[in-house]
């Protein structure tokens, strides 16, 4: 059964919306954040700690997958979800991201794009019928339109022709995608530049898409003010009932902001990346466990967390893990920075429901930042 | 509460025993295999992991704990239960084996032994004394004598005088011991010699410890034949009525071998080690799920396997883990392994009770080694 999605309430005072995503039965509440799956595992956790921490929707990387195991492998062990044992909904990227940031500017033509294996050097060629074709294998229940993705330091004139390829290539995606149980989403590019992104919104919401994703933010360079732009500059065009997600986005500040204009649901690696070097969410901000302060802090990261990590062990004995380079640290402060992010989005849901969404940002703002936050 | 140990049965045709190990209100049978958390962690797995594998004492390292956190971050902690949040019993070995393998002849003095630190390069001193300092503050259930651990190279000559001293450590390391809940291991060494093992058992035994290990064995370049004749000449001097430790041996063929020779526990790293490294037991062998073949084997590493790695997960989606670097694959293939010998102790004593204890050792050669296994 095709994933949907239902939109319960609009924010009067601001762009936020509630709503759920249906799946197998199952209602998983939005705005929501997506813990990262890029290889087939979140990594360091099991499934039953993803679905533990409240996770709903998890993203898996089709360029990793592509690559290895190969897309053929997953199929014939029934699709990711029999593959990885996760039976929460699951979407994967096009592979876009990753080949973009491997290919050159002349390697990019209106076939497709052509770039470098990481691993092995081999030639490549993706194309949006087969990075379609590659989801549609792996099974996933939201597949994305294949988009180029333009660094920040891109020009207005480049965007423009990139999001007019981008637009013919989700159309060409679309045409050959041909799974009826699998969402696909089209993607909105058009960097911070308004004309670009309304064009971008309004063309490719024409070709009737499941959902749609905000792309090109989050990249290396981009400035926040130019991210909630690229949003600000898109929703508008966006259709209210289907699903807006902001794609690579993960800082807790910028959830709050993406939903405040009118996001759904994001994804980033952030919390586990930044859990396996040892560092954690906090309400008064991210603390760093390797510091020599927490030797002997015999107190759970965070009192009022309910995870895993902050019912059974202290900040010594993860710091202990963290400097000995023991997996179970990284695996507990995985669950941790999960868990906080994914209670983040539940009191952002509980605001727009009491209509306090702007008080809450506030609020972060002053325990998190200790109130110096300014958008640049 | 200290623990204890009750012998409940002697195999008839064997020198085999059936035993529990009591700790806590709870009993822990014998024969059993530790894992071992040489961190405060067995690598990769939760405490939970580790009882569901069906686990009872954990083993975790003086030395490595000495250096870092330090003895005194676990004492201020609560001890090891507390930092780690591990209710079952826990053993420390006395340090000495990571010392020696660290220290030169001429830096082992009657008082103790000079070393560096492998960390840092400081030059460290360990006695009799500060060992059992040190596991006392570890707050261990079992704290064992600090012994030298000879190479298997030493001679006849070298290894008396190394005995005798040994058991002069072994009678300053009780005299200091004071802690009532923790219960205090004598070590018995002497290589393949019969009559040094009889006159290490027969003095160390004078001295009333709580239970006796078996060390000096699975050294680098001992031979099989040699860790079995440890065995068999030290077992006839050691009490009936106490717990009787074979140090660092976790071989399957070698936890039968020490059973039938009068063998309760052992410990090694290398169900944990060969699970980093992509290995897996099976009742027919060890194999390598790195090896291109499991690339599309969509079935458990075992099918009569009852662990959560076999339960839920095929050989193909490990491999898959393992060959990306993955933790969630060490630490399934660390499950399994661990479970596979420890249910390899489960079928040990149901063999014993059933008085089948040889045709099961033939049965287990059969499959493990294809019959070819010998001796050597």
């Amino acid at each position: 059964m095709k994933i949907s999605f239902k939109l319960d309430y609009k924010d009067s005072k601001t762009n936020a919306r509630l709503g759920k995503v249906l799946f197998n039965g199952k209602e998983y509440p939005t705005p929501m954040f997506m813990p990262v799956g890029t290889q087939a595992t979140v990594k360091t956790l099991s499934p039953e700690e993803i679905k533990e921490v409240g996770s709903g929707i998890i993203l898996a990387n089709t360029y990793h997958l592509w690559l290895r195991p190969g897309e053929d492998i997953v199929q014939k062990a029934g699709g990711l979800h029999k593959f990885m044992n996760y039976d929460g909904p699951i979407l994967t990227d096009s592979g876009g991201y990753q080949v973009f940031s491997l290919a050159k500017p002349k390697d990019i033509s209106e076939e497709g794009v052509k770039f470098k294996n990481h691993l092995n050097g081999d030639t490549l060629f993706l194309t949006p019928e087969k990075s379609i074709e590659i989801q549609n294998k792996l099974g996933s229940d939201i597949a994305m339109s294949f988009d180029e993705c333009p660094p920040a330091s891109a020009s207005h004139d480049y965007l423009k022709q990139s999001i007019e390829r981008t637009i013919r290539w989700a159309a060409r995606g679309k045409k050959v995608h041909n799974n009826p149980n699998q969402a696909l989403f089209g993607i909105i590019q058009g960097g911070p530049y308004e004309d670009l992104r309304k064009y971008s919104a309004i063309e490719t919401t024409k070709l009737n898409f499941d959902g749609y994703s905000i792309g090109g933010v989050a990249n290396d360079g981009e400035s926040k003010l130019d991210m909630y732009k690229a949003i600000e500059y898109s929703t508008p065009y966006m259709p209210e009932d289907k699903l807006r997600y902001l794609m690579g986005v993960g800082d807790p500040i910028d959830l709050i902001e993406g939903v405040i204009r009118g996001v759904d649901i994001f994804d980033c690696v952030i919390p586990t990346r930044l859990a396996r070097h040892g560092h954690a969410y906090t309400k008064m901000g991210k603390i760093n466990l390797k510091n020599n302060q927490y030797k002997d802090k015999f107190e759970p990261i965070d009192e009022t967390c309910d995870c895993y990590a902050c019912k059974s062990y202290t900040k010594a004995y993860i710091r202990h893990l963290i400097v000995e380079n023991e997996t179970f640290g990284a695996r507990l402060l995985s669950i941790h920075n999960i868990r906080f992010l994914v209670r983040l989005m539940e009191n952002i849901r509980e605001s727009i429901q009491k209509g306090t969404l702007l008080e809450f940002r506030e609020e972060f703002v002053q325990n998190y930042y200790g109130g110096k936050y300014e958008v640049k």
